[in-house]
């Protein structure tokens, strides 16, 4: 399987069992998710989350009506086994990562899906921009700020912020290509100096792994797909689930489509 | 006389003689453009020096023909008058400063108007940006960089560049915005450490003023209209003629059509 598989084949893939980890580089030209599903108790606090933070939480598409697991805007999916690996939670508590969540579904569950910094990546690296991460091989690193989300209901938190280092005018192109894609965390938060935005230390990230800033480069933050969890983490829904870290619901939409302009 | 004056009006106080100073602040909303007006033997060289270095040097317009001194597409022109004050070079030396060219006029001469700063700064300010220069009211600082121009005959030089000093998140508003109007210098080239483009002291402007840079603030640098000034002084063209400093050519194109979305 290469970048070049479709998105529909490599659901059907992942759908089947044959593909159960990280999606990062495959369907290249495609669309992947972050994925949040809640009960409808909690759904529409958390819709309203989204609606308050498009930064961290750009929704790009939900159910169409509590206990459907279809999405028809991202293609033909299947929400109980089109994600790699799940992550269950009850009470807010990690509780098991599974491959299929079709012995979990319920009639009342509501699925929220996200943009993801993956669609911005392939757009700044098309560029010819170096992406630091993409080039070491490694996750992004992901640091908590000092930024309070605005709170809905019992969601709420601090911003979790991407880090991509990059020369000055470097950073000025991502902040151009990076506004055409609102729905995938839009234009950078910060850049320069961490600690403005209550980073202590940018080479222990509180996710993913630390990269190299050089002498001649500055910190680039983008909103992160993370907040959501962490938002999940305060909000403690007695039943959530999300898709595992890396491993991204598959869309139909290309990324060149999410571009406003 | 107020901002809220015609550019009609206003040039028209200037071609008689009336207004004869600073253009800032008048006709607001209103493009000014900086001008540059050679025989049509160096006119050819300098129109490919604008095309080969857009950023400082946005052309909006020049004259249909030599000896042609009006500009429809900017309004009811007249290019032997219509600027308050002029500076007319000789062999490259500043040789006299005057209110009217008429009795200058030449029938080789060709006339440039490139966009400028102002145009940019409105555009900021309308959106809550404080503009420091603007706030302090003094001219913004300018500085000759290390960055060569792409050169085109006689006409070369280093660019310089203009500094307004913006928090990190307004930084990346600013981009914003002014990618929108690539007429007027269009997006930041640099912005944090200047020693990266050859400035050793913000605190001493090669032209300007000073303005203080608090330490939550970055500096933002913009290819400036000095550029071809610059640029000429190196040619030593026989004759020149330009716009003295902050006093433009004031016409009928609002800002907001210089917009590309």
């Amino acid at each position: 399987m290469s970048n070049s598989t479709s998105p529909q084949a490599l659901r059907a893939k992942i759908r089947s069992g044959e593909h159960s980890g990280n999606t990062s580089g495959f369907a290249a030209g495609y669309v992947q998710c972050n994925i949040v599903i809640l009960p409808s108790a909690q759904a529409n606090d958390f819709l309203r989350f989204c609606q308050l933070n498009p930064k961290p939480c750009p929704l790009i598409a939900m159910s169409n009506k509590p206990g459907d697991f279809s999405l028809p805007p991202l293609g033909n999916i299947d929400m109980r086994s089109d994600v790699p690996s799940y992550r269950v939670f009850r009470d807010g508590q990690l509780n098991e990562e599974v491959q299929d969540i079709t012995s979990l579904w319920r009639g009342d569950l509501v699925t929220f899906a996200l943009g993801c910094s993956f669609s911005f990546e392939e757009a700044l690296l098309a560029d010819g921009l170096e992406v630091r991460n993409v080039t070491d091989g490694v996750n992004v690193p992901m640091y908590r700020t000092d930024i309070d989300c605005n709170p809905a209901g019992a969601f709420a938190g601090k911003m979790v912020v991407s880090m991509r280092p990059f020369k000055a005018a470097d950073a000025i192109r991502a902040v151009q290509i990076c506004t055409r894609f609102p729905s995938v965390h839009g234009a950078p938060i910060h850049l320069g100096d961490p600690s403005q935005i209550g980073i202590a230390d940018l080479g222990k990230p509180d996710y993913g792994d630390a990269v190299s800033v050089r002498d001649d480069e500055l910190p680039v933050f983008w909103a992160c797909g993370v907040t959501p969890q962490v938002a999940l983490e305060a909000a403690k829904p007695p039943f959530a689930i999300t898709h595992s870290p890396g491993c991204m619901l598959v869309t139909d939409l290309r990324n060149s489509q999410l571009a406003i302009m």
